[in-house]
């Protein structure tokens, strides 16, 4: 983004680039990445289009591959919505409810969402006294199906009283079932570590709770999770790329899911039938190379079928409790629960893994070793690959040998 | 073994080998494999030890590490017998229970054992009709907890009685629990595969099911199993290492579980708890590079910890049903997943759409029609595109245009 661009500027035209296209809009992202936020909306909202035709067709050079027909299509699907912009009324509306709006590049925007690269949102209201970026550092998404049985809501409440407890931020999708288990039982938990609270709201400091919404944070959806997330709104933060009175429509649910998975510093499925979006959730984050977990449950209900699948394609880590999840985290990111305190993360010694490193260093267990066989199904690797990048983890002292197969070697 | 030997010599010298040692004995195994069965009998029982000795030292250079010292010790051990064999009575005992002693080379020796080097058992007595080579042929072991719960009993008759049904003989413990409750439907599943049988049992062909027992086959462990392990040894087969009144003691229970392991095709663990002996079944199934499942359950109990353990590490695939089961025996089979997919999710008439047609899809109302330009905005497309959109799910019998405009027809 152009730094001769004054922030109310910027953050004036991200208010309107949320409400001109859906999330995830990469031709959008091409644009705002080529131009700036403010030069990109100028030029949509403005009567010729031949400039950004033109700078998108440059960008589609670089690995879009749109034509300058798909560019053309582009800009007049945003254009279709010129007549509904009003930022000020958006930021006025927002303001008024305790929200503001976040850009990349503020201190408060969550660093994980650079890994989206062009399907990285290009503003997140948030809505709350809390950090988002602080929060975010080490936090655990903990994510499953709305139609949780009672195993379902038992583990989610005890995974995230227990994530909060250890400091670590829960994050969720405010949906009912193992979202709204999650969060609540995060609030719980982050109110017995407070101590009380603050004047400034609970949220000031330590470990919380966000939720991610895929409609606008000035309506609550579902309306029966109202009061959980009016309270996620007063003491932590609750968040969303939809413009105000975005309604929560079923491909903003997906999208919105990527942002769940880049914030948070792990994934856990809870519970998860077949079809679950959570499902959905977990197979970004995989993609993102994030740790991803997953509960299992008694394989005669249906209700732990996708927890399952993920299990069984190696997408993710089996997960009995608490003491799994943190293992998933450190394995990563062994300063996430310290980045609280640490704002500059300091030097890890797996930052100048290739792609192929890191996934081979995340499958290695901590404890009893894997073999090579074992190693390359969960890295989604080829035996013989996974052999000669063991081997060079153990050159850089981070994969040890042992009886049992091979295991990490703690830098 | 040489082949000088007449194949009786050799059965009696095995019965003593049998009585002579404990199960597993690396040594013993080293100077069969030099001498033959038979003169490594009779050089242990020959008042001389020092041929013995010096065989077992050479076999030593070769990887079992033994020094002179240890080779002397080993032949004092197996002398400390000497005194109880009688090849002759042992047989006799036996063929009157319908038992006999498999040999390493008879077409009955499972040939999976010989992946045990070693440690492969020098001969196996066999009680039954059944010939055990051809029903370990892609057989699958099921083990677990003699302590199972409800869930475990009833996964393991499932799994033995689909397995069964698809021509797969199950092999177990004999053991109480998930043992028991997998032969006894392996037994159902048999009966009723086999269409009443014939003259010879019911075990002369077709899948059974096999019980491995610890201690001597003329003495049925537990006695609480008796009718149980009686109608194995009558249609199908009971096997031990075990002399003829050879008791279960603890360690032969461990050494029997390499059997197990190397006469399967796969090994699926059914239920166990953290310690359970089943976790020492899959983990001689590993090392010997055969597939191993686990099935999953509620981690709140503690009945399926040692099974969750097993997939953390890599060790074991997890396991729902017996499709997944099959998979594993048969991983050259890539149909196999997919059937399992089919039989837990219908397909849905929403599952192809791109992403476009997804959000066009979304948009739709539901009862009083949209046009096409409040399409386009509902949907964040330009108005061209959501028409074609929308006039393909028209195609798919998920849109339909009414005098009102647009609405989504239920498939």
């Amino acid at each position: 983004m152009s730094t001769a661009v004054p922030v109310e500027e910027t953050t004036e035209a991200v208010a309107d680039l949320l409400r001109i296209a859906e999330p995830g809009d990469r031709l959008l992202g091409a644009a705002v990445a080529q131009l700036g936020a403010a030069e990109a909306r100028d030029r949509i909202v403005a009567p010729r289009s031949d400039d950004v035709e033109a700078v998108l067709h440059a960008a589609g050079i670089h690995g879009l591959e749109a034509s300058g027909a798909a560019a053309a299509l582009a800009v007049e699907r945003w254009r279709t919505r010129r007549a509904e912009l009003d930022a000020a009324r958006d930021l006025r509306i927002m303001a008024r409810l305790g929200a503001r709006l976040l850009v990349p590049g503020d201190a408060d925007w969550p660093r994980g969402l650079d890994d989206l690269g062009l399907d990285a949102p290009l503003g997140l209201w948030a809505r709350g006294p809390g950090s988002l970026a602080r929060l975010c550092s080490g936090s655990v998404a903990l994510v499953g199906s709305r139609a949780a049985d009672d195993y379902g809501i038992h583990l989610a409440k005890s995974l995230a009283f227990d994530a909060v407890g250890a400091g670590r931020t829960v994050l969720s999708g405010g949906a009912y079932g193992i979202d709204a288990a999650a969060h609540t039982a995060a609030l719980v938990g982050a109110h017995g570590a407070s101590h009380g609270g603050t004047d400034g709201g609970v949220g000031a400091g330590g470990a919380g709770t966000v939720a991610f919404m895929a409609g606008g944070v000035d309506r609550f959806y579902p309306r029966g999770n109202d009061a959980l997330l009016s309270r996620i709104a007063e003491d932590w933060i609750v968040v969303s790329e939809a413009p105000p009175g975005g309604t929560a429509m079923r491909h903003r649910f997906l999208l919105r899911n990527r942002i769940i998975a880049a914030c948070a510093a792990a994934t856990v499925v809870v519970q998860a039938g077949w079809r679950s979006g959570a499902i959905n959730t977990a197979n970004r984050a995989a993609e993102l190379l994030r740790p991803v977990g997953a509960v299992p449950g008694p394989v005669t209900s249906t209700s732990s079928a996708g927890c399952h699948r993920l299990i069984r394609e190696g997408a993710a880590v089996l997960i009995t409790g608490y003491a799994d999840l943190a293992e998933l985290v450190d394995d990563i990111d062994p300063t996430a629960g310290r980045a609280n305190e640490d704002a500059q993360a300091p030097l890890r010694a797996t930052d100048d893994l290739s792609t192929e490193e890191l996934r081979v260093y995340s499958a290695l267990p901590t404890r009893r070793g894997a073999e090579i066989s074992a190693l390359a199904v969960r890295a989604g690797l080829d035996p013989r690959t996974a052999m000669a990048t063991v081997a060079g983890l153990e050159l850089a002292g981070l994969a040890r040998r042992g009886d049992h197969g091979w295991t990490k070697a703690r830098p």
